[in-house]
């Protein structure tokens, strides 16, 4: 099993730990007596015995895992259901389940109490080998997404691949797209690495493991050193504002992993145009990543372009007529960098969607 | 006008500027265009000539200020109203109104964007002389009161005594509570100044703002070196456990600054019985704060003596069989105590309320 860590942040330090499978994760909690825990309903039903061995079921709260669950006007029952299950300010919270539930645990013990202990035990690739650290929750209110949140780390952070082997191929997919986009923001020789292991995968949950301790040993000095994300931290968005918009006109057909895998070509796409990196570098991670994204090149395909755009044009990180990408001059040699989006952006992406993803 | 302070957070540096009326505070905003206003009802209508000339109605929220509306409940229109009003995360939110806009502003801010900027303009003299600095919010969500919240200082603090002309008595009653209590903490030559002045006050603004700004200075250092309230800061709580208490069992008939005044004496009252401080004290605080409670004291004597140690039981700061009150040695020496809840705080309870109120 990889190494734990300790990570620095402004509320507290918190440490990631492994362990061997989810019997042994949940019984590591401490103060377990004084702990309500918040469960995917599904992995709840995947997982039923370990859970029962260690759960009392007068603490153990249930909650889908939908967009329409992390949304602010859901809270209100998590919130209830905690404090009626018996929740005080000297308990704490352990969430058990992937992304969404990570989000509403995340909002949900930033602000009860003006803080709450909490516990974290991500069960989808994407949240052990990405989302566990680093502090972030997105909330969404009405039409209005991902406008809501809180930097405020879990206390502990317990993994075990062991859960992984429950997950669709979707969700394996999407996890390893981050895996991806951190190994080449890693450089050179953890992408090669990467690339020689993931060529003959055929779902080894120790080649997971792997992989997730590596992906949050090249996440944790950006998220140290940035932790509110203005600056170096941004470079862990290659690939999303892409993808971001990706998801949003396939209208969350594409995973947030796939979009960042279709997106990140996008990027390297992009700098080939611009200049910045060699084309062989684009052909070569094509032909890389094609596995990892399919079958959504086609999804893709299927999207309206002017959504696509529209969702650009909306993101964040946009400045009158020009967008914040971050591009790439090669594994290791990511950059922030506006781009024209009328005479540099929009012809790429249009060139990059429609004959890219063929078949 | 007292000079400006500039107060230390661990999210962020604020000022607090005092300014000769309520068109100069909000005249002093920065980078109002990228702003949206979330203004108190009452006051709006109060100050309708003053807003007008700064506030775009395009960019104002209007909101009651009323307990039901510092609910998590009711934050989603309060939310939904600010971005349909245009708010984005390079804007800020100004707040202007008492303590329940100041709750829900800083919880908005805090969350919304994952922080937002945000200016405060405190309107009422309890939100001037106290709540203003300290960073706390407290929301409420279904019967669970204050549970939930956040620390998020506004980025700045404007302050104006103008509007201060304008509140019912019973608010400035409110506001006198805390300042009494800062000034009580801050020792005897402090207490004898405030003392002396409110012998012959007869509501002038000037008086007002000294102490609105004596009152800031006292509280600084101990919101600076205990900002999340787990040591000394505590000490601020001074009558807050019996002031609670009155509130709740009075069905929030007290309000709250002038619970705080009548839990200080409760407080002093039960030093007197634990032999911590001298009676005399004792007898002199009740002459000088009877016209600082008038008429509640009645509302007080009114109350169920049963909700009143039903509520101190359920106070978040009980251990066991005890009760953490802050007690006294006198002006300046206030100190944390476990205090027995049969043998010593009942029966100092039921004598006070019975027999230290007649009219």
């Amino acid at each position: 099993m990889p190494p734990p860590l300790t990570i620095r942040s402004r509320a507290h330090d918190y440490t990631v730990e492994f362990h061997p499978d989810l019997g042994a994760a949940l019984a590591a909690v401490v103060g377990g007596e004084r702990a309500v825990w918040l469960v995917d309903r599904r992995l709840a039903a995947l997982q039923a015995p370990a859970l029962a061995a260690v759960v009392p079921e007068s603490r153990l709260l249930m909650v889908e895992a939908s967009e329409a669950a992390k949304s602010f006007e859901a809270l209100t029952p998590v919130f209830l259901g905690l404090l009626e299950r018996g929740l005080k300010r000297d308990g704490q919270l352990v969430v058990v389940g992937g992304g969404v539930l990570q989000d509403i645990g995340c909002f949900v013990a930033s602000v009860l109490f003006r803080g709450l202990r909490w516990t974290l035990v991500p069960t989808t690739l994407l949240a052990q080998a990405d989302s566990c650290i680093g502090s972030k929750s997105s909330i969404n209110i009405g039409p209005y997404k991902n406008q809501l949140g809180t930097f405020y780390p879990p206390h502990r952070v317990l993994l075990t691949s062991t859960v992984l082997a429950t997950l669709p191929p979707d969700e394996i997919r999407s996890g390893m797209g981050e895996i991806i986009k951190l190994q080449l923001l890693a450089g050179e020789a953890g992408y090669r690495e990467l690339m020689a292991d993931l060529d003959q995968f055929h779902g080894e949950l120790p080649i997971l493991e792997k992989w997730v301790g590596r992906s949050l040993a090249v996440k944790q000095p950006y998220i140290e050193t940035d932790e509110f994300d203005r600056g170096v931290r941004n470079l862990l968005n290659y690939g999303h504002t892409f993808g971001h918009a990706y998801e949003s006109a396939t209208h969350y057909g594409i995973p947030h992993g796939i979009g960042v895998t279709l997106g990140m070509l996008t990027a390297t796409f992009l700098s080939v145009r611009l200049g910045l990196v060699p084309a062989t570098h684009y052909t070569e991670l094509k032909a890389q990543l094609a596995p990892w994204h399919h079958p959504f090149g086609a999804t893709l395909r299927k999207a309206e372009l002017a959504q696509v755009f529209e969702a650009i044009r909306h993101d964040k990180k946009n400045t009158g007529t020009s967008v914040n990408c971050i591009l790439t001059r090669g594994p290791g040699r990511m950059e922030r960098r506006p781009v024209d989006f009328e005479r540099e952006l929009v012809p790429a992406v249009t060139e990059f969607i429609a004959h890219e993803l063929a078949p």
